[in-house]
């Protein structure tokens, strides 16, 4: 059983809606609303070998603020709960939760320090963005265009050993500025695809009712040195790219590098050049 | 070392304020504070043997919501990151979870779902509450009185076998309306004393910069089967009551049940009968 079948069983409970995006809105009655989002990383599973506390520090915040900027938010707070094997990791830990919130006008506003058997981390993120602007997986229509910020691949070529996206990997910056544009162009649908590009694509059309469809002849393949660019494009995770769907219309007026990759039919589904995409990525398993 | 110490060590990269709180404040620029926290528990030290998984979900919810109420806000959303060693788990825990946030009018609006050694949830609870009526641990006055709702010891009395309370320790009522009363009332600090009566009262001194002067006639001990009622009235963990500091004028306009327990005094610490209060109660440490 994987966490995405898992959350399943919880719907009933939590609500469609809620259970649809990795973030949770709240109208302020004022034309704003709150957008925020949580994220559980730990050492076994999430921190690659070799990385420096500070950078797992970065890590946990990137990965919530990430999701805050898919809305088109901006992020205000960031809370970081924390459990320690070693209370000695906290203070390079903090430093790089807190470098990576401030380099997006965000801030590390509180928390909670709890000793635990392995590096367990919790970073939760608000954010603010205006009504007529927030995004969320929901919203793709047939006939917008599939996009995406960045080059997907690179996380997991660093994971491989492919030194040069080794920041790409480690200190992944979180796409603020891109998503605040993107969002004010009027795109209809956006998320960030860190578990990976195809299953990003499969949990936004289902969120979203419809499907893609990919033409493999406008990727963005990533440079890399060893194995297959299109397999680290479409799987790997660990990229804080931001996938995005947007009637063409729309695209003139958007002031941000990007790269359209496929269109939106109403059938459901992924394919690529014809064929099915294969509906795998970064997943949590028991 | 322990968390308060650990703390300290990163108030620098934080800010006094930010940790001087177990919640966090943004100004919503318009005569609202959103007030949020975050806490971390796990099955090892935080669930007493026995519990059920709904209970489990009801306390994680129920201690957040505990820090929100004590700001006077009103809690709007619960955030709930799981890490389950059995998937299986999941339903009836967020069942408690639910539960718990509806029960004081707030949502359980999404979360995140890992795999983890150990069951480990960080609940972040968020509320708004108008400015003029926030209330924090800092603030006491010299003067005020110094005040709880509740009576302090049951839910260890619980945790030493008296069947009476079991609910007190497992399924803890947040007291939301009763903290907006006190806020309303201009009460000028105010905290839970989830962590024990003492320790809570030395936190709160620490962050309003005074000390407390106790007069154990006006404790309303718990009625307990064994051991000491004032040991668990000042030292017991796990009630959910609120200590807070009033000015004496404000308190006939207080409409909720409470006992005056002494007096705030320029001299930092805690005394009773003329005594100091050994600063101890619920701690994390390494």
């Amino acid at each position: 059983m994987d966490d995405r079948s898992l959350l399943d069983s919880i719907r009933h409970l939590i609500g469609e809606d809620e259970t649809a995006d990795d973030c949770a809105g709240f109208d302020l009655s004022d034309g704003r609303i709150l957008v925020s989002s949580t994220d559980m990383l730990h050492e076994t599973t999430d921190f690659p070998k070799g990385m420096t506390e500070f950078e797992k520090g970065w890590m946990s915040a990137a990965v919530t603020l990430s999701d805050i900027a898919s809305c088109g938010a901006q992020p205000i707070q960031l809370l970081v709960a924390v459990g320690l094997d070693d209370p000695a990791r906290l203070v390079p830990f903090m430093e790089g939760a807190v470098a990576c919130a401030e380099s997006v006008g965000a801030k590390v506003a509180g928390g909670d320090i709890d000793s635990h058997t392995e590096l367990t981390v919790v970073t939760t993120g608000f954010g603010i963005v205006e009504r007529s602007c927030c995004c969320r997986r929901t919203g793709a229509s047939p006939g917008d265009l599939v996009c995406i910020t960045g080059t997907p691949g690179l996380a997991m070529a660093a994971l491989e050993g492919d030194e040069r996206y080794r920041k790409n990997l480690l200190t992944p910056v979180p796409q603020v500025k891109a998503g605040q544009k993107i969002a004010r162009a009027k795109a209809s649908s956006m998320m960030d695809i860190s578990d990976g590009l195809a299953i990003s694509l499969y949990d936004m059309a289902q969120a979203s009712g419809v499907g893609f469809v990919l033409d493999s002849k406008n990727f963005n393949l990533p440079d890399v040195c060893s194995g297959s660019a299109r397999e680290y494009y479409l799987y790997g995770g660990g990229d804080f790219g931001l996938l995005f769907c947007i009637p063409p219309a729309c695209l003139s007026a958007l002031d941000t590098d990007y790269t359209v990759i496929g269109t939106v039919v109403s059938e459901k589904g992924v394919w690529c050049d014809g064929d099915p995409v294969e509906k795998r990525g970064y997943a949590h398993s028991w």
